[in-house]
């Protein structure tokens, strides 16, 4: 081309939105043409909350979660501490707390071990889980990663390095989703939902 | 929830996120998390980008396309001066160029006629567009938008309103993509492709 069409600012912020996951080249450059058509105003807006957002953020050394102020919800003196429940991220947490079925502690990995994707045992800061599971003697210590096969490996090592200091260590049931139809889910969940039945 | 577990600069995050085309909630929150375990950097990255990106830009008064400088493609004086090409965006102007077919003058939409997304004439300064076809009375218009029914719809409604300032008004072919194959591609497609057939 003997002009050149895109000017080096724009090229710049598509090469910018292409670094974010699953977010390609395509996307980043119908996202810029967005940003460029719209009010000034929103693509302010977007830039100001994420630097905020990102200055903000720490991580708790207790539970790894994301917090933006001093307290955690580790620190909730309501809570059971006897129990410990371990996902993935933050909106697992909320997920769980929106069921109302757990009152204990959480412990966030902010991520699974992948070897496929390269992420060790160092990258979860595993060493800070274990030394928490040492230090507290949990009564019980929950599983709550996906039922994937890095979620399985990652219970599956966490529970061998955490097994000498807790007695039970359990997993979130795996089997068919309410609402569901038996003729149309995977044969790797019936399965296991035939493996794991109850008595009723 | 007895405690706030998403503190509010990451709740404004995912907020201002979604407000970006085909970005939901969900992604979002994935986005938002993805920048806060990464290096504070990333984010300042993206987020000046954006923002000396949106502040540099302008609309070229002659041809609709953006600029990041004072000179635009419409005004290389090595460009043929009598043929103008109508396209949605600079994407599609970029593909054009690289195809080497044309070496005319552009004029860019930024966007198609939606009645179902309520775009209309005057989001897309179709006026500014017939008052440049009248002024520089072109000896043939080529309609580059997609072969889809916006942007049908958009060559239709433009070609009507510029017929009486230009005789030859042209529409880029619809047929068969190269490599593709006669049983798989879809009956419109088919149909206008034997409408269209060439004598060779």
């Amino acid at each position: 081309m003997k002009h050149k069409v895109l000017g080096k600012e724009i090229e710049r912020l598509i090469n910018a939105l292409s670094k974010l996951p699953s977010i390609g080249n395509k996307t980043a450059s119908r996202l810029s043409l967005f940003l460029m058509k719209n009010s000034p105003e929103l693509t302010m807006e977007i830039a100001r909350s994420m630097v905020e957002a990102r200055k903000k953020v720490k991580t708790c050394q207790i539970c790894n979660n994301f917090i933006f102020n001093d307290t955690c919800l580790c620190m909730d003196s309501t809570r059971d501490k006897k129990t410990l429940c371990i996902i993935e991220n933050v909106f697992d947490l909320i997920s769980i707390e929106n069921s109302n079925e757990f009152n204990g502690q959480y412990h966030v990995l902010q991520g699974l071990l992948s070897v496929s994707q390269g992420i060790g045992p160092e990258d979860l800061k595993i060493d800070l889980l274990i030394d928490r599971i040492k230090r507290n003697m949990f009564e019980e210590i929950i599983f709550a990663t996906d039922p994937t096969s890095d979620g399985e490996f990652t219970a599956q090592y966490i529970k061998e390095r955490a097994s000498k200091y807790c007695k039970k260590i359990s997993r979130i049931a795996i089997g068919m989703p309410i609402g569901s139809e038996v003729d149309y889910i995977d044969q790797n969940t019936l399965t296991k939902a035939f493996l794991d039945r109850r008595k009723m």
